[in-house]
């Protein structure tokens, strides 16, 4: 098709061969607003994976973007390392009065190099360092990022195998739904924390997504949720949680541990917290854990004052009141009824496996087949929408659209997996 | 001062303790522009740190400005994860055109995380793999950043000491100069690598800054890195050159390293990278090192694309031509200049080690001790200009100041510090 | 009482507070002889601990003392490094023609420094060297040797927390009956190994004892074993067995593992197998896995020669026939019977979960409380029984006899635990 | 030659791959006693080799053989675990009355399993935990053992690179004479260790042989071994001496620390320790660092009771006058002499780095090139002298016999040496 011609030879050429996205979605992008893409030839794609939750505000949202390029044309302080700006006190003040006062949290924050990977890394020292105590569990499936502390936390061999050194400090336990029986790994976990023989070092806290984004939406439950946090009370572990992907409105509430009152000890932040898609990470911990000397931690992009102005601003925008909140609910339920009718598609093709997963607008068909998944990606690309997989083998499409994604957009790209979906099956038929 | 209120009380209530920079300099800043910051009472700052070397072209370049702005106003990607876009692909063009191909380089281009701790863990990734050896060489006194994985490869007891869990898989070597006599340190080194019983494990390669920032300004010679460069090459051990800091012109020429002819087989670059103070980072790889499978080392905002547009015009701006480059020897002539006269006052008043330090605007003024440079520095801050210190015990001033600073900036900010090390000169005496 | 005074001073002096079973036996052996022990005032004791598996055979066995006493006396070689001598081949062919070809084996011999700990050590190295894999799977109150890589797969935190450093390359999972439910374990093992996100790296080797014995005498079921063997051989993992307390006869069959019927791809032994309690240890390993390089593992006392020629007696005397094995499948019924009894005498006094477990002569009453056994063990040596504990909370009062002991020898020492568990229950009523 | 038929088929054909001494020495040999070995073709061997250290008293020495039998034939305790004995005590009362109180120690001692490596374990495990920090300082060509803790000590590539995983917690530094200059290395130590930016952790411990003996016969100069204990008092490191080899009147005096004035914080002693090449193994550690909780470091096999018997016979034999030490110094000049005679004949053949070095009867004669020092050895088997090499490539050709050796034996030995590496040379020439 002449229009759709993709001049990437010097892409090609140049990048490293570790690049993934561009292979799933082999065309240039120029612009994007709101829940759409645009590549060269002027195509209009639906994006259905918004920076992988890192734009829950939509691409250059328009109230964002005129506060970041008023700041930038005032020559607010871009690059200030961690030095106090006007920008950094509004955003702390912000956040303190819209988001932590209203929902009783009392914490400090720390802004680490500008990456989740970064946040996670800071979290565990800080556990380690408090309870002086040097082991981290973390679940089947989990992702934390890559950079070496945190990759010991990350479940996927892909990941660990790259590293090409063991890593050391964390034990993996399953998650909710690893095992069978509802309450099976909840049993399991205390017993082993709490038998000085289980080979398991009694750990300095437990760290944990509510949903799991990477390892393949897997929805924790409310139960399994607070059994965790009355485990950590009562045996005096840390909780950890990794709000990265399934915070900022994710899965309604602006944290994704509200749902199930869970109050963390240690709370993880990046991707969608400047609201614009800008690299921000912070860490927040409980007022008595800030215990770190000057210094100790740093990074050169530690408090990127572009994203303090935007993420102050999406704050005040979105979170003020519920409306957001219950609008991502609406239209989770939109997602989740399309879903499980397709899952049921699923099971009458013979894919007996199937479901739908989620909470909120985080969302996943597990169609059991990492192969079929791949093809239903590149048939809704083709279709104009941009969708991804997730999960130990890539077997399940996740829904991660922006959160002010209209319901017409947000409709029409269920059609084009379900239409897709429908065509991947007759084909197995 | 009625006009020297700082209103902190949120910023020290709510921020870590782990904060540094604005304990040196207590004030809230409010703009920049060019070598000046300027805080909310208006007190106008020269600065001498530029965000520790990431703001090579000023705060907030009125020329990087203006393509940011309307790349914003035309709704560009801001986040892409690793697709391909326009912008990205205009960067690799001009990286390969401005910077490679005149210099006889022939990389590929990894966007991982972007900071420069994400780049090394990278790049030590690459060598682990490529060679299947674990041991990675560092120096003394070297900086390349607090993940798990750099921080093992960084020296400095305070950052080694704060995760809290023992790093594995570098061995440290004196790095030029740190051993008496001009060879040692390499016959040191040589011996040790290819001496089967030295206990230091063969290596997967040599990681090394030509000139150590946080480590003190500690400049390598000419001589000694080609001989790490012979070494590399007799011995088959990739050489990684960290040129975060040191790179994008600071020492001069656009990498740290050409001055000394070097071919490194793997580059990290970040800081100034993105020419505007956006976060950024990548490794530059000999093209048969490229063996990543796809997806085996990723990050939510790798290939920040307002970062890509800022950089190819910093790159078209400053490096089509070597006026830059020799601005910058002929400013750091100034600063070398103006900081050995400042030496011999050191040596006048009983510091016999006092010494100036550095290549090109990477300059240090070593005052033997810390306790001194930290009043240099608070004598400075009051004085109107914002400069920090290195070194292991924090005893180097030094001056990293925009490449585009002007003269006269330049001479006023340097007769601050002389002004304040007299003071400080006297109080000894 | 007169004659039952300790002169103990030098040795409480100059011996380290290391020392453990001069705690729970405060008194200066002597002399011992088959099943007996006796103190310098000639107090008798009956011997329930037989070094902890270490004395199948008896204290001082007059068979194998004359072979020992007559090679000392005809200066054969008391240490030769791992020179060939002819008490190594009499011992490697009687090993040959008497153990492994009688039982389908084709191993081949290792001897590594002569404690059990060196065995496991050289055990996982040929597992990770082989597969070129690093993790390895231990299990849940699995204790293996503390030195640091035996350490690494020994569960019990108190010696993992003595090592001061973290270990690595391990991952426990339950052991049989850890978790409710028959065949629990080995799914969860199976899904976990399998499940390239579960954070369980895929392992080089399963390590396992087939009755755990400082673990708290936990008998895995003869079809979890085999469970154990079919994931091993399905999934290409290798299979070690670590019969240096369980092996030499102890469960009945001269390998723990007969009963099942399994053929692990690498064994350790140690304790019983020099026969007289002479430090001594060994791998057996499939002949292809022999992939040593000539001295990649070293030690002084590897190939202990006096230990050659007992362990040549013992097998000749105890294992050229059925006879040994099936006696003590007989004692062990004696055992068994007894203990249950004690159990459910235990139930009667309200401790419910008062058990007997065992193999052979593996024996323990697991009484719940550890301080309830710390009483017995101290009533019992007050009447001249000489018994252990063992479990996560030393809560099982175990019987590992010399399987040579009289009837009326391990009568007495049964008539003496039950008298004295009736005074502990006694005391509780 | 008819009788030099070897019976091996079933040794070879048993025994793993990693044997290494028969590959020397391929024959069976039978009997022994002091400073010779015999073959089953009743070939003489003049030993040099002494079990690398073990057999300082010599092959089956008959004072100790007659107190071994007797406490074998009095049915003393074999194997006790830990337990008291009246063995044990006496071994300790004459430990403290002839070795420790004359040399003004004042020790308490550990019984750990019977090999160097596993009390090198525990020293490390002492020294970290009493200190609360983690790195070690060991040295260039050091050895201390294989199980994985001390293998991290131990700087030969061959046995670190069998591990199979990487170890941790070591810096290696030079050794005496490893770099130029005769302080440099104290220097660079002193340096490293006090410069908190050096990479090198502040360490618990520096672990060291005053004289190495796998890593070549590497004699510390007595001002280096007081300038490192210098450091460690100064800046509250521990000194750990490994006296395994050294130890024992090797070097002369009953410890080879005696001659430089040096008490060691901690000591690990084995080989020669229990006199008749029996498995032994103890620390010694200052008393005040004696922190062990009971049980926290086992060992089927520590404190072997027939070793307390020989040991206990051997210090009263040998070290209650200074007479053997003495005769060491007397003997170990006439090899000395020799060696040196034999080190001016290579270098008139061309070999101008060959040189004679040691102190006592640990002697080497470097010949620079390890094929030469094979061969060597090799002619010297087939003279009828067990002699082996040592050294990061085998080069160095050692002498270990016997400290009882008579004059005759030791100078036939010597005369063979020289023999054979005439002939060597005039091959070359």
């Amino acid at each position: 098709m002449s229009n759709n011609q993709v001049n990437s030879e010097s892409l090609e050429r140049l990048e490293s061969e570790v690049r993934t996205y561009s292979r799933s979605f082999p065309t240039v992008f120029t612009r994007a607003r709101g829940a759409k893409l645009y590549d060269e030839n002027d195509r209009e794609y639906i994006d259905f994976l918004a920076g992988a939750g890192t734009l829950n505000y939509g691409h250059n949202n328009p109230k964002l973007k005129k506060v970041l390029v008023d700041y930038l044309t005032d020559d607010g302080i871009t690059h200030g390392l961690d030095m106090w700006t006007s920008a950094k006190r509004e955003f702390l003040e912000t956040l303190e009065e819209v988001i932590f006062k209203p929902r009783g949290l009392d914490y400090k924050v720390q802004f680490c190099g500008p990456t989740g990977t970064n946040a996670i890394e800071a979290a565990l020292r800080i556990a380690r360092n408090v309870t002086g105590r040097t082991n981290i569990v973390s679940f089947t499936n989990a992702f934390h990022g890559v950079t070496l502390g945190a990759l010991a936390t990350t479940a996927n061999s892909k990941f660990r195998h790259a590293a090409a050194v063991p890593t050391q400090g964390v034990s993996f336990m399953p998650y909710c739904g690893y095992m069978e029986g509802d309450s099976s790994s909840l049993e399991f976990l205390e017993k082993t924390l709490t038998d000085s023989s289980s080979g398991v070092d009694y750990p300095a806290a437990i760290l944990l997504e509510t949903v799991q984004g990477e390892g393949g939406i897997n929805v924790a439950s409310t139960k399994w949720l607070q059994g965790i946090e009355a485990i950590c009370k009562k045996h005096d572990i840390l909780l950890i949680v990794d709000d990265i992907q399934s915070g900022c409105g994710r899965t309604g509430a602006y944290f994704s541990f509200e749902e199930a009152g869970l109050k963390p000890d240690i709370v993880t932040t990046s991707k969608s917290l400047s609201g614009y898609g800008l690299p921000f990470a912070a860490v927040f911990m409980r007022r008595d854990l800030d215990q770190w000397k000057p210094g100790e931690y740093n990074g050169t992009f530690r408090g990127n004052n572009l994203a303090f102005v935007t993420s102050t601003a999406a704050m005040r925008e979105y979170w003020t009141n519920d409306s957001l909140a219950k609008d991502v609910q609406r239209k989770g339920k939109i997602v989740e009824h399309r879903f499980k009718q397709m899952a049921r598609m699923c099971h009458e093709a013979g894919i007996e496996g199937a479901e739908e997963r989620g909470r909120g607008l985080m969302r996943g068909l597990d169609v059991v087949d990492g192969d079929m998944a791949d093809h239903i990606v590149a048939g809704c690309f083709e279709q104009g929408l941009v969708i991804e997989t997730c999960g130990h083998s890539g077997q399940v499409v996740k829904c991660l659209c922006s959160l002010l994604i209209t319901d017409d957009e947000l409709n029409q790209g269920l059609d084009i997996v379900e239409k897709v979906l429908k065509q991947e099956l007759a084909k197995k038929a």
